[in-house]
């Protein structure tokens, strides 16, 4: 087997903590360069692997935590469908192990390991594999992979960190009543990707009120760090968006594929899922057309108000500037000024100050400019 | 039955006041992510249905308010055509029963109470499930979910809430001697989603009205409020190609579809539908492009008046901030000071100060600062 | 028949006036949503029909004005070709009849009174329905529908307005020795559509003169009016954009379709026209990127101008400010301020503002603000 | 024979010299609006033609002007490969029988004179008629038509002006040892489409040196004129695409089309030129991003400058307008101002007003006012 | 042989160093328009080639530099695959040599020496003849050009310059258990497609960490050279942009053509290839929205800081300017000003300035502007 690149030993620690930090899509570097196809490397902060054993059918159910691969085969012979959830990637060994078992193609296991992929489908001969994301919450919206593999009565599944969203999948397996407990493994495999679908929603849903928020700051000009939010918006689209397209190009493959393992009852619900994926991108396109139009519209009213800012400078300089001019003027002390003696200079003075000042303010006003700015 | 997602509970009437403030479009998050499809939840702010019947044929027409299930059985079998016309979502079991009687599939049942779908048509073997949107006026431009199942002889639609706008395709269901007397359920269908289509129209209308005004008020200088207002008309039409783009595929998709429910000639008519959806498209498109223009235009002529008001800043600083510093010289204290005593030198600064002045005038006449901006 | 919508006939008149002042591209309503297919309503403003016949084939010509529709028979009959066309919309009954005389499908009929439809074709059995739109000269670009039904024997044309572009079509008919003469309706139909595309060529030329005008006055800053003149560029190049845009699509769509209506002969002439309609539209493209430009191009040159304002302001304000305030210092009345004694303390102030005053210019200077802008 | 539009000839010397200077691509206007298809008139600006004859094969080659058509004949009998160049459209008669003894459709003939068509193919029974553009030096950069005619055994060129970029080509010809001297016709027609791509590439490398010319100057600051050579250069890419894309679809179709003309050896070399002006594309489109990016980045620069004049005219007026306030108080001439008698009051408040001073200087460079703008 | 163009030769060497400092992309002026296809000149900077050889298969493995072509023959005949590798492209005779020897075409060969090609892949009978582009480290992001030719037995590359990336592939070669050992040509293809691809990570990687650093720059004001950064780095992404795209076009070309030369098992392999070039192009499409997005953001918040300018000199200006005007009307010297004599009248209007001051503060702060800006 192959060494890891040297400076990405080096800096891995260091990477670690980047890593959570990071706000901008990246692939990680898998490895050096042009080396050999199908190396496997845990990511840099991989937790160790945590993994459950959930098999079922009509007559009954079995939920165990396992620790060592031969534990599941009495399982896979007993119950019609058997889901082993891997949780944490930090064991290279025992992952292959699980993959070699159910006969994963090396270059799908490394992608199990490079936990940037696209969501993505590849067909095999026995079974398919099927990699989708889940969003992270955090401190900046992130998503996170996780690799389906789907075969004739087992699901295998491979998440990068511990807990995820498909509690409620694992209670309608526990229900006896439930019709999961019916259908093969399959429809698991659907059920599964609905549930990631579904997750999006709430996402989606709080992107809309984040808008409508912006959008009255913007219009009120209570604009507190509105810029920086929008710009933090429209990032966070780009990160959905990224998660949620390939997504429905991988419904729509897996219905397109003619695979016997996805039975024609299933194909109904996972059209279902595929409608759902199409209501969140158009939702999501939505929200970048209106985030964008929020930006130009914050910068032309934000140059409206640098419009009013001006006028009062303009209107206050237009006036006072000549007339301390003329106030200038009279206060030099030339020996031979005569209007300096004269009787009625002074209120002379103030009266020709007055009209011109009032003048000037007629003139603004019949410029429109003592009228305010856009009242939107 | 599952139970509704905790919080969703407890936010409920708090959504409801919400819901209808909302200025964005969204997807109302249907129930928690991962739970078992074809899960029927009624809409936060659901109404109790009230039921229509509506029976007729070339022999004649019955209509009346209904409650119950079964008194529909009867008119199904007298009359060539029966519709039945659910107003308000607000009774899960109620409709249900509806959408069972008529072999609805229980994923295009909880699509009837996510209010939020995109326009689509769903082919069934025994019926076609099409969803569209109508306009709903309010504050804010919104639409509405109109569920609509064709099957042979009947036709079955669950709208939002109470009121519709299908009540000229009643009068004509009504007046004995309409050619609709004589069609079968796909026609009515078809009536519907022209009926659908053609609510667009005036609304459309009323958005060109806005943009001309807007024209009008942002090249006229008359600009109070026109950012907002651009900003208003870009996220309508928005609003808008969202309910009518899916509109006319699902109108191609009938067309394309080989259901013996829609018959030859109503085929043709069809097909005057969606050119009339892609009349309101095409229009929608040209709207959207004259509204950025608009921003694009009024955001320049802005920047034009700025110039002017500087323009005037600068003037009347370069004149008079010279001069009032040569009026401040003579105004110094200092003993000897000889100039202060000469015969002539307070018209000779006079006259200097006219020829500063109007040299600077020249000046700015010379770089065409003084013809005003942009005469538009 | 049914009644027009109430309201739309107290605001007929107003509509009229309005009608013809409109700028922005509009759908006009037709009728209430959701009443018949098929419904006829002459236009608002729809002008009293003047009828024409010409009746032509490789024997001679005949051409006469016609009131009644029986006055067209004999020369259906005796001629390879008729002619008829009608101008003005504002008799229903009357072109119906002909309509009807010719096996005009209802919608068809129906979209001849709405004349705002995009260009199009509609196949029939016995005949093709087309629709063009040719430019109308007036204030405002804009364009005006024709309606052609062309048949074995027959071409049948409506017209919204009196007066049309197909003068030299007729003038090429009256001449014996003219092709025209020895070919069929389809022939006729093709000549008119030719006429009707290139109809757009002068039009689209005299906006390559607008453009080249307004780049000559964006870029030598003779800049009057140009945003204003920009703006409506671009809204000429959508309504342009709307009507040759699906113009094209029609040839093209009559080329692909099958009808013995147009023979081959005819076709290679079609191919022609629809590459004239490509060029027309590619030059359009070519002028919308170009006025988008313009606007660009003018904004950015507005923001240098601006900047060279606010030099001209800062550099002013930043030497003479500081002197007046120097000046101010020795007006002060203080009876205890030495320098005001001093021999030359005049002088070696005049000195001080002098270094002062030169050194601030030296600064502008380096900075590059004396030079002036961007020579373009 | 029709005449030419009454207009068009008045006005014919003015557009010539117009015709010269046009900076904007144009369609000339053929010709009235729906006259007969066919119609040949020469260009306003058409030069006498010239017409030259290349006669080749493996055996030998013949070169000579001709004048008249029947001269021709012989060699078209002797020789392999006929190439007929005529450089000049200005006489109608002469061009038209050429066209006519190699059996020309009128509308291809009429495609020849008018002279703003795009590059197209157009496949007939006998021949390939083909129009590509060269690019034109001057004042602006234009392109030129060459209308080619490529039948078996012969080449028919139309050029519009004297003088051409097909040197290499005949030199090759010349060279007894040139493999093109054993190819046929259709390889000639390749060589000619070659050579037009291939004078786009120094065109095309003349403009990557101006973008990063401009891009010195603009991220430099020596600002002179970039704005106005952006815009030139955003329209010199317009027209440049307008002739390359089309160009590239033509060799396409050259390369579907089944012709025999075209042997598979020269659809080899065909392919090459597609390749070639795949090139040219890419870059031009990547040309037009940096064109457009260069912009972007000119006129963010132009508001990073224009704060940097705001901050020093903030600045200066900032510390210096209340100086001089306070100052302009003891200037004044009341009675009873004790201050004016105190002893200490002059050093007192110039202490105060070098405290207020400095304090706005700090204030200033706290908000980081005072450390210059962007450093790019 | 032809004779390079006359200018380009004069200018060759100015143009070798102006090569290397060159930040646009080009298409370097090949040789003069219209001459012979396939002719060959090394380009101007060309380095003298270095060849190496590498043979290998499962019973061993050869590895040697050759300087005469006649070396190669013995390896082609003993070893399963042959990799001749020549790096630097100064010799134009050896490495036509080379070409045909291996049968390649000489437009390919053309190809070879004109380094400014798109990656492409052509099939020819008994080759393929692929051109990647690598990254090439320097001061500006570049790429280099390889051209290889995959044959029974062999692959031969053509470097432009000396040092390469493809030494981890010569590791694994060197490897004897490494399974490339058990492969034919076509897998090592591959291989070096693959580590191509790969090159392009860590630039990426880089890429996505310039982003995240000018945000934070660009949101924390902390804004030296922003601007220009984003330029270069929107460059950088239209430059990577191009590499990448048309490479994953040439894999997906190599598993959609039908080649024997690539086995079944090599295809899944290149599937993977295609695989990442797809994640590198979903990755650089979102950062250029990134980046562009980067500078919108940029300028708003710049505009946002201008506000803040002004509204700071407008507060200052609309308080000092009025009150200095109203001490300097009490400086005036006229005789006849009754106030100057009055007891109170200095506290009299110190009060009114105090209260015109204050009142003034107030003005502005209901107006919001003595709050600060935008805080992001």
């Amino acid at each position: 087997m192959r060494e890891r690149h040297h400076e990405a030993m080096a800096g891995e620690h260091m990477n670690m903590t980047k890593q959570i930090k990071r706000r901008i899509p990246r692939i990680r570097m898998r490895h050096a360069p042009g080396t050999q196809p199908g190396l496997m490397v845990a990511p840099a902060e991989a937790m160790a692997p945590k993994i459950s054993l959930l098999a079922y059918g009509p007559q009954g159910m079995e939920e165990l935590k396992i620790e060592r691969i031969e534990e599941i085969e009495p399982f896979l012979k007993s119950h019609p469908v058997t889901w082993i959830n891997v949780e944490g990637l930090g064991d290279v060994d025992l992952i292959r192990a699980f993959g070699e078992r159910f006969g994963m193609h090396k270059l799908a296991l490394e992608d199990v390991f490079n936990t940037h992929q696209r969501p993505k489908i590849e067909p095999y001969d026995e079974h398919l594999f099927i990699i989708v994301r889940i969003p992270r919450h955090g401190e900046h919206l992130d998503t996170e992979q996780i690799s389906t593999v789907v075969g004739k009565g087992f699901v295998l599944t491979f998440q990068e960190t511990h807990g995820d969203c498909f509690d409620p999948v694992r209670k309608r397996i526990r229900n006896p009543s439930s019709p999961i407990r019916e259908r093969n493994a399959g429809y698991l495999a659907y059920a599964l990707i609905d549930a990631t679908v579904d997750n999006y929603f709430p996402l989606t849903e709080s992107i809309g009120d984040r808008i409508e928020d912006l959008e009255e700051r913007v219009l009120t000009e209570s604009r507190n760090g509105a810029v920086g939010d929008i710009h933090r918006l429209k990032r966070d689209l780009i990160v959905l968006r990224r998660a949620v397209w390939p997504t429905r190009d991988l419904v729509s493959a897996i219905l397109r594929d003619e695979s016997p393992i996805i039975d024609k009852l299933t194909r109904v619900y996972l059209r279902d899922a595929a409608d759902h994926a199409t209501q969140l991108i158009d939702l999501i396109e939505t929200y970048r057309e209106l985030s964008g139009g929020l930006l130009d519209t914050y910068f032309t009213l934000l140059s409206n108000r640098m419009n009013d800012i001006m006028k009062v400078l303009t209107i206050f300089a237009a006036i006072f500037i000549p007339l301390t001019f003329m106030a200038g003027l009279y206060g030099m002390n030339f020996e031979h000024m005569p209007e300096l003696a004269w009787r009625y200079s002074y209120p002379a003075l103030l009266l020709a100050m007055a009209v011109a000042g009032v003048g000037m303010l007629l003139v603004f006003r019949h410029k429109g400019w003592l009228g305010g700015g856009d009242r939107h």
